[in-house]
């Protein structure tokens, strides 16, 4: 059984990361008969976002770690205690948690950096020669971890794929429910709800990052 | 197209509805090509429990129509907005929340009430001769809707179905990939997580769940 960690970022869209991805996620590992362990970095998140209004709540300060506890129903653990080693390959859901909390990009844009523990473990997974998919907005981040020229998708969004582009990475306008894989990398990306309307459609890029995911690991 | 309306409880197992039971609830009806509305009651939560620790967080104070909008990607209404004549049935996910702020189950036992917005919406569905699904821990809420003699499930848990018993409902043992309708009544329910050991094991019963939910709508 192929053993896959999974690294989160919050819990919400707007601060965390994506709730129907990362279940998507979850339960598309389980139905391709993969064990996962979530993962998140210990630190306070940039802040917290009233999914309500979408104003930022002001004074009100949570932590990553506890807050993706809660997609993971208790079941995680410290990022900074995960090595690649118990693992066959490490997937990111997206949501704006991922360009908050586990990067800079929702505020330095190209000028961005990874936060040490993510970046590390990434590339730990990836020196081994194990495969990463990263869903959604979490490829603003490849190009940091892996170097110029990967190749990756956030879907046809203009200011992100440029983004991308001014990082070194090589962004391919990518479909909803199909993936973009670098076979060299071992990188596999798929737009998700940078595209989606729907959970379901959603779903289908999803299962398929999941299952090239799993085929290269 | 049938229209389902969904009442949350905020957002974590612990203290809200239960991510998973409530996203498989959403994609679910997608799949049968139903729409649906989230809503939740302006209240503020029993308490905030960190999911990590499993303590409650003293002190802190979360409101659940805000947190039930995490769920929601923001696409949510206050449950007093809520008409019956705009929906064909009402489905309600399980997690704590529901017996924390949808009802005072978890510290009042058989001596519960249900909220009286939720308890309002849902009789209001029922009497319109539309029909009603519980999830998980949500049929605690039966008897009190319904009144005595309802059939329903919460698995197999023998405090809870003892509790059920107590306030004149007629509970049956139901499998995890089962469901128990009462037929006169119209109310579908599934333990779901009182029951189940992964996602993919919690989606059978939900997806027969919404599937005989639409069936009677």
């Amino acid at each position: 059984m192929k053993n896959v960690a999974l690294i989160l970022a919050g819990c919400g869209v707007y601060d965390g990361s994506e709730i129907y991805e990362s279940v998507l996620t979850m339960l598309s590992l389980e139905n391709h008969e993969a064990s996962y362990q979530c993962f998140a970095p210990d630190l306070e998140q940039m802040h917290v976002v009233n999914h309500l209004s979408g104003e930022v709540a002001e004074g009100e300060r949570r932590n990553v770690l506890v807050e993706s506890a809660r997609l993971a129903r208790g079941r995680i653990k410290n990022l900074s205690e995960a090595s690649a080693a118990d693992f066959d390959a490490v997937i990111v859901p997206g949501g704006f948690g991922v360009a908050k909390n586990l990067s800079d990009f929702a505020s330095k844009g190209a000028e961005m950096c990874v936060q040490p523990e993510v970046l590390n473990f990434i590339q730990a997974v990836h020196k081994a020669n194990k495969p990463v998919g990263l869903i959604c907005i979490a490829p603003t981040m490849a190009a940091k971890i892996f170097g110029p020229g990967v190749k990756c998708t956030i879907g046809s969004d203009v200011d992100t794929s440029a983004a991308i582009t001014a990082m070194g990475g090589n962004h391919q306008v990518c479909a909803v429910d199909e993936v973009c894989i670098d076979e060299e990398l071992k990188l596999v990306t798929t737009p998700a709800y940078m595209l989606a309307g729907s959970i379901a459609e959603a779903a289908r890029g999803i299962n398929r990052c999941v299952r090239e995911v799993l085929n290269m690991a």
